[in-house]
């Protein structure tokens, strides 16, 4: 870890004073970038995802291009339902599509908990690869969705908007939903441990449809299992915990042992951090679509997130992937703000080194 | 008003003392109701809405099938962005689509700020009907989308998860987006003058998209024209005002004077509670998708909802609209447990007539 040359994201994740508060974007290696959109119309998405070369070379481009200060491993959430017996086709410009979803008993006789080193070996490739090919310059980040998203494109079969299905089938069978949430923590578990022996400085779980719960359908359905996946990883590498739109829930995020909270722009920073405590990092939380904004707006809306998260223990962020139409000097603008930053009051306890 | 045999709801939004809690579904007038399935078969979707016998026909199968404490009228958001100039056609099963969305300042020449009583007569003809078939059973309510939601669909074209077309709209023109806005906003008023003078008893304002929104753009893009229109409405009837997702800005939902706050379910009716003060009436927060349980759980579930907003400034409802696939006992269930519930701890200076 120490021969990593730039390590903010890491002391920051880890509460150690850092020389400025580290940016990354999710989904920065993605349809924004020119460079990746040549390889998108060379290959499908998932020769892209499986080809380690391409994995790496997608994965570095946004570290190059845009000087974020870490990478993340070009991957999708849903390989793991793949490699759990399911197939997942991934229309382009149009979402996931399982042409089998899991909806009954007899469904669930088709999911198994898989050996992920046979079935995902080329995720470990592509992180061996681009280990080599980053060469410390930048963490590199790996990830997986979490339990009850899974369940979500499992049960849904597709992308929507409440995912009704999922919750009808979650509040009419629930020892089914149960049964399934726990398979998919398992190979999880399994499938992050596996990233870390590879090589990734910092594992994201995503709970990309944790908001669409109540609070205390959120406990029983997503933050249970979450919470086995951060204890299961915690002594293993920092993690980062992004359930969208599941504020109300923020001090049981804290409480599940991560140490970073991601957010999304529906929250004011201070109130997150209020929320949250003062014992771990927070993640975000600027919205997407601010990024389209004329550049001088941009820098005054980023300025005034991090003036409101203020310095030290935040990781700034973009409070949901980035959009495909986004220019690539707005998506540099971003990142540059964050890193030429000066914050007013600085808090010198917490940027000690500068 | 003092007509009106059941007027929990009116009672409640006032602050006056109700016999009990005061209970309606957004959407109740709708798909999951087999009554409502005949006419969708027999008439399209606006012959419905544009038909006053049809229109009062449905809104008053719910008070009649189910035992609701409000009758609200049979209609649709998008009837304003016809009468002010747009062509909106709704596609059974798929939603709204608009074949010519407004994204350019030529495009904004084709909206008109509309005389009401000329386009929307149907409705204000709807309203008189229903109110003598409805004979001062309960209270009707009319309603209104919010500007910004009614932008949303004026932009987009269409429903989406995101709406980052209408927010990359906002966003680089913001001056063409302020002057849709303003439109909207002064033909709303207008529209919901009108329903209050065919006889609505209660209007609410509905802004489905507001969440997608940071709180500052909330304020931005929708606050500002919501709190015009609530001023203007709140000395001729009750107001309510649900803005699904804004949970963050409850204090200034609050400010707009309005009476009542609908909530979503993804906040805990004890952090509601406190966010909103005092001095207003609240509204929800049944997920619509627990409606699905198995009738037991969803009567413990609809019962601790009751505990947790306690009585008294409190109406029964779901987080947002009833689905489609809710069978209709459950829905009588729901409405029936808040009929029957007793409240631990009863505050008896709130139910005082028991």
């Amino acid at each position: 870890m120490n021969m990593i040359r730039n390590d903010i994201l890491i002391k920051t994740l880890r509460g150690e004073p850092a020389e400025r508060t580290p940016v990354w974007m999710m989904r920065q290696a993605g349809r924004y970038l020119p460079a990746y959109r040549v390889l998108r119309d060379k290959y499908d998405f998932f020769t892209r995802v499986q080809t380690p070369a391409l994995a790496t070379e997608i994965t570095l481009q946004p570290v190059d291009q845009i000087g974020v200060d870490a990478a993340i491993l070009f991957s999708d959430i849903l390989v793991v339902l793949q490699a759990m017996g399911l197939e997942v086709q991934l229309i382009e410009n149009k979402g996931p599509f399982l042409p089998d979803p899991v909806r009954t008993s007899a469904d669930i006789t088709r999911v198994i908990v898989p050996d992920v080193e046979e079935t995902l070996g080329y995720v470990f490739d592509a992180i061996r690869l681009t280990k080599k090919e980053l060469n410390n310059r930048v963490p590199l980040i790996g990830f997986a969705g979490a339990p009850w998203t899974l369940l979500c494109y499992m049960v849904e079969g597709k992308g929507s908007k409440t995912f009704d299905l999922t919750k009808s089938f979650c509040f009419s069978q629930p020892e089914l939903a149960h049964r399934l949430l726990q398979m998919l923590t398992e190979t999880t578990i399994a499938y992050l441990r596996q990233q870390v022996k590879a090589g990734v400085d910092v594992i994201q779980l995503f709970d990309s449809w944790g908001g669409l719960l109540s609070p205390d359908d959120f406990e029983i359905f997503s933050l249970r299992y979450m919470r086995q996946i951060i204890q299961a990883m915690k002594n293993e590498t920092p993690t980062i915990l992004f359930a969208k739109g599941a504020w109300a829930s923020i001090p049981e995020l804290v409480g599940t042992g991560t140490d970073c909270v991601g957010l999304d722009w529906g929250i004011r920073p201070e109130t997150a951090r209020k929320m949250a405590g003062n014992s771990v990092s927070l993640q975000g939380n600027f919205d997407p679509a601010r990024l389209l904004s004329p550049i001088p707006e941009l820098k005054k809306e980023v300025t005034k997130m991090l003036n409101s998260f203020g310095p030290g223990r935040h990781i700034a962020n973009l409070g949901h992937g980035i959009l495909p139409n986004v220019p690539v000097d707005h998506a540099k603008a971003f990142v540059d703000t964050v890193k030429n930053h000066i914050y007013k009051n600085r808090g010198k306890e917490v940027f000690s080194s500068l």
